[in-house]
């Protein structure tokens, strides 16, 4: 059962560079892109920064409708996560594709991926580097957590087919927040 | 020893997303940054975003050199890496207190830090967003790598003194890059 997570931890989240899924909908027609370049810019409000190919469907649908979710995938979802690229979500139902369940979410109108172990509901709010960089800046705003997962196995990207897997985490002495 | 690493791998290095050691360097001194705010931007030339804070020592140095050096640690470097923040460059020598070695650039006037198992030589080519967001776009112009380490022990920021360490690596069917 997902919580809401406060949105000043939310950088948390995204700090560590995992893959991620982004959802996106228009005229009730959802997608899903899997994701790996994206970046924090700002802990409040969470303020992410993300590359979204101008070749992808997500491209068209977040540009127009200024709305997604990004959703956090554990190593259980990594073979669904990664099987994007050899369908396009113009011919089809990637939830249906994929077995994936969406749920609504409470600010957007992007569906939350049920199975993602995290859910960012985000707006665009500034996109002068789309035409040039295919880059979108969104700010979060809502945030949900499933909170019995404590260590996620997420899955980051290392290139030709190669994904690391979160290993173990550690403290250290920092003042890094 | 370090060897020149393709331009056209680089995201490889990049993508999982780890914490990463920036190096700049002003009227022969040097500094360090730890900084975990970045994406890869494209693949070729390999164009990296960050966010470095206008705070920061290295901030005033990148803004004005427009080059720096982002060096990758490993789990052995980890504590040397987040002890930043203790102290800042304007007073001591980072190097120094750090016990790490600089080694010459080939084309930036940033030192490499020796100890980390890979080196990307980088000078800003957008600073449009640096006034707003902190946000500066590189281009990777020369890389290194220790051929060495074949699946490194990267660390990723959790939030808090919380870091998590790269564990394996999976190979998955997938069209990503």
């Amino acid at each position: 059962m997902k919580r809401i997570f406060p949105l000043s931890k939310v950088y948390g989240l995204l700090e560590p560079g995992s893959v991620v899924m982004v959802t996106t909908t228009r005229k009730g027609k959802s997608n899903i892109m899997t994701m790996s370049w994206h970046t924090m810019m700002e802990f409040e409000p969470p303020t992410v920064g993300c590359v979204i190919s101008n070749g992808n469907y997500s491209f068209e649908i977040l540009k127009s409708t200024k709305e997604c979710v990004i959703n956090i995938p554990t190593l259980e979802l990594a073979e669904k996560a990664v099987a994007r690229g050899n369908t396009s979500g113009r011919r089809v139902d990637k939830f249906k594709a994929l077995g994936l369940t969406p749920e609504p979410a409470s600010i957007v109108a992007a569906p939350l991926i049920a199975e993602c172990y995290a859910n960012l509901e985000c707006r665009v709010m500034d996109a002068r580097l789309v035409a040039k960089y295919n880059f979108f800046i969104l700010e979060v705003l809502k945030a949900w957590i499933d909170p019995a997962i404590k260590n996620p196995r997420t899955i980051h990207l290392r290139g030709r087919g190669a994904f690391m897997v979160a290993g173990e985490t550690i403290k250290l002495p920092s003042k890094m927040k």
